[in-house]
């Protein structure tokens, strides 16, 4: 397994492999890996013969510098867990390297950023998108793999690269879960033993309304009430948001669901009290099917 | 000579070329061929194997839909200059191909873009930023050429490419000018034979001031007062700009010019008194070197 620390360098190897008629599956990563990204990195391997998995922590896409700092560090664990999944190569650029000082360019997508995560987080996704730009044209890869969890970073970066005409395969790998449903996340090491246990509201709160849904609930109003009723359950949780959105375009969905329909939550799980401690935001969500 | 409408085909070629050990030059236009267009054809030739044109008439970097409606269209004549001059392949996609009718992403540059043509011109560089990123990830080039006219569209795209780490190395054509000194532009075929003559200022105004420094002069406000004097000369024309910056930040250069320096001019030639006719913009520059 290589360690490539440069743009030119991975460049280079990316002109070599494609002449060599070998197809390159990229995994964009933050680091911190758990069995999330390493499913993702097998869905790279089922469709490309190299598979690269980049590691940089995007200081542009967070809002909020304490948030980064937060952001858990693993990287000699990381290159052990990349090493055991068979990654050919690791990507892992110094931030001079991504954006030189006077770096003046970005990728702006404009309405399906807007709601969700971008509400809340002002330039997170410019900051992902041109990350992401940055990425896809260091390592020219013939398919990208990115999880589902981060549902609208999905679908914003789907836009991108079909308004851009990106000669890429954007492929999508299911959430993974922890045996009581957690989703899996890089900040779930930030929760303390009572913290993780109220943070499995979030999918408690998908299976009710996937069990609504299943028993023919089609009204937006009834399913997002029932929502914050089981997130209301966690005293700890409070509802960053809780919405139902088209999975394409993130348009709102309508007053009765007809078909597919995003439901997406980003909820945050505080210290009890006043008491001091992180606060960490966990996102989660889940694609509802309507009976017809 | 291959004619292609389509990115993906395109793209196909591309890897194709590259895969045989080709490389590729590209040189974007937005048709209306003339001599400097061919120029740029001669310099992708010099440093690549297959030289590729492509003619796209950009709708997003005219702010004024007038002026896109003016611009002049010689597709026929345009496909026999390429054959002549031995293009290898025209990209000729239809606006549809190039735009998504749902798109919604652009490539911003920031600081760059502000002054000159970027301050008249609201969204024109959002819109060439946006086609040039576009036609690199549809042609894939080793080399892509731009004309010195446009200096400061030049400048935005070399800093556009730095940004985002694109594989691709930009080359800068020397203005062509007409034996009288006016600079090629596919708009002269707007000028009047009076307006054609009058034009002659942008040039002569850069050639008085080539001249002033070479004669020892160093002086912003002076070499700016000579230039608006000798385009004051010709009665139909009106200032829109009339610059000194720094030839890659694009800032404004200091009183006193101590390296090389841009002179950049914006010019509208009007049609006399209240006579019907057509307003031609018109842009020259020219880099100035001060005596040590």
């Amino acid at each position: 397994m290589r360690v490539i620390r440069h743009v030119a360098e991975l460049q280079q190897l990316a002109d070599r492999e494609r002449s060599l008629g070998r197809s390159i599956g990229l995994v964009p990563t933050m680091g911190a890996l758990h069995a999330g990204h390493l499913s993702l990195v097998e869905q790279a391997r089922r469709r490309t013969d190299r598979v690269w998995l980049s590691i940089f922590v995007n200081p542009s896409q967070f809002d909020d510098p304490k948030d980064m700092d937060a952001y858990p560090s693993t990287f000699e664990a990381d290159l052990r867990a990349c090493r055991a999944a068979g990654v050919d190569v690791v990507f892992a650029p110094g931030a001079d390297e991504m954006y030189d000082p006077d770096s003046q360019t970005w990728v702006d997508v404009d309405e399906i950023t807007l709601p969700l995560c971008g509400a809340a987080r002002p330039g997170h996704f410019r900051g992902v998108i041109t990350i992401v730009t940055k990425l896809l044209l260091a390592a020219k890869p013939h398919v990208a793999v990115f999880g589902e969890k981060d549902f609208q970073q999905l679908a914003v970066i789907r836009r991108m690269v079909r308004d851009l005409g990106f000669d890429v395969e954007i492929v999508a790998g299911p959430i993974v879960r922890e045996a009581d449903g957690l989703a899996l996340s890089s900040r779930n090491v930030n929760l303390d033993a009572e913290a993780r246990r109220q943070a499995l509201v979030l999918c408690q709160a998908l299976d009710a309304a996937e069990r609504a849904v299943a028993a023919g609930e089609t009204r937006s109003k009834a399913l997002l009430q029932l929502v914050r009723q089981e997130i209301g359950k966690a005293p700890r949780a409070e509802i960053e948001y809780a919405e139902l959105r088209d999975p394409e375009s993130l348009e709102v969905a309508p007053p009765e669901l007809a078909r597919a329909t995003l439901l997406a939550l980003a909820v945050f799980i505080r210290p009890p009290g006043a008491a001091a401690g992180t606060t960490v935001r966990l996102i989660d969500n889940r694609v509802l099917h309507p009976q017809p």
